[in-house]
């Protein structure tokens, strides 16, 4: 359904050409290149990040988001309702770089960019809950349980192309507009995702660390990390168009002599 | 209606220091950074271009959105229908260079990346339509006229940022998913864009080059771009989320033993 995972041998040779062509008139050779800064990027990424926690801090839908999540997760039978104690969003932000331009091994005729990921930050989930022993019986007892999940350190190898697509496949029940072109993400099978996990179980007077519980959860976060977007699976994500349109003209409001104009 | 540019003056040393905040982590001193080479994203953006110009090859669907957009624009009363006879979307790619992060003087803590663009080819619009002669009364003489409209070339400094953006201004009827992140793009007045317009009038047998025609199509051309994408104008075009969802992952499919993995 993604025209470069479907194109027949018969083109091989034409497609190849074309590579070459683009590869030429760009100036980019795949072999000597060097690869290349992105810290203008990581600046635009960062504002953005930063947008997105003041306006997290204004309001609180990151614990609503979560607590859905969590609420519609598979958990194990000796775990209760999970509940939010605690939230940090991090203050610090992913870091791109080494970018260079690769031929795709499994498919030739497409060109992708590998870009270094880097993100040091504490992103932490406290949470709340109880474990529910069944053994020997149903309920046997229920423990209390407190737990605080820290992302501390991401680092893998993201590969970025963009692919052309056409109706099938990509296309979703509220973007009937056909072709177009989308942006196709996955990072390398050797990520590193650290976590730091605290668990105490039991009452006040007697607390223990229980790691088996960590280590679940930290199961949990890295299945969900490979089941959507580690090789060899992709990210399709298809972009609008950037071609300049009159709805998306936007000038600024001129405020002399009560002259606005208009925004639309 | 854009979050950045409705700021109050209240929050502005808040959003100065966050703003510094953001370049120190990224390591960014918009002082003293050198600008940024962009030759990966000039790859990318080249076999998009190639992938678009195969498709239009295959199909004319080009033809047909001009042939639209010339029967709906507005036409002095003195040109016919215009009618297509020649199309060459050209064989070459844009080169974007030179990035770098600066402050956008208007608005201080809004950081933007400027780009310079260049692109040298051939974009070739052949028509043919007639000249209406009205006076000394209305269709007086209809003379036959073939034009042929190339822009040649076009260069600029493309200021391009990531804006938050909320429920109103931006969201359309399509897209009622309130608040997420556009892209903004706009370019310089000082860009150029350069054509080479021929022009032919009257019978085979008396042909005549008509200057005015040429430059009332190449000011019709400039009015275009600049009415939707040159400073003040900025395009605002809203980002799909690329957090990793479940229906956006592909994988590949895997031909041994006919066991082919669900592609959603």
């Amino acid at each position: 359904n993604i025209d470069n995972l479907t194109t027949s041998t018969d083109d091989h040779s034409d497609l190849q050409s074309s590579i070459n062509s683009i590869l030429e008139k760009t100036y980019y050779n795949v072999e000597t290149h060097s690869s290349e800064s992105l810290d203008w990027f990581n600046v635009l990424v960062a504002q953005t990040i930063n947008q997105f926690r003041l306006e997290a801090l204004m309001s609180d839908n990151i614990v609503h988001s979560l607590d859905d999540f969590l609420a519609k997760a598979e958990l194990p039978d000796f775990l209760d309702q999970i509940s939010i104690t605690e939230l940090d969003i991090g203050d610090d932000y992913p870091i791109f770089s080494n970018c260079r331009i690769t031929k795709n091994p499994l498919n030739p005729q497409n060109l992708q960019a590998k870009i270094d990921v880097d993100l040091s930050d504490t992103l932490t989930l406290g949470i709340e809950t109880n474990l529910l022993l069944n053994q020997p019986k149903p309920l046997t007892a229920c423990l209390p349980v407190q737990l605080s999940v820290s992302i501390v350190r991401f680092s893998g190898c993201l590969t970025v192309s963009l692919i052309s697509v056409n109706d099938e496949g990509i296309t979703n029940e509220e973007d009937k507009s056909g072709k177009g072109t989308a942006l196709m993400f996955s990072f390398a099978p050797d990520f590193r995702l650290e976590f730091s996990i605290r668990s105490l179980i039991g009452s006040r007077s007697k607390l223990e660390n229980v790691p088996k519980i960590g280590s679940l959860i930290e199961h949990q976060l890295k299945s969900w990390f490979i089941e959507r977007c580690v090789e060899p699976r992709s990210q399709v994500i298809r972009l609008p168009s950037m071609w300049p349109s009159r709805k998306n003209v936007r000038e600024p409001v001129i405020n002399e002599d009560n002259n606005t104009n208009a925004n639309e």
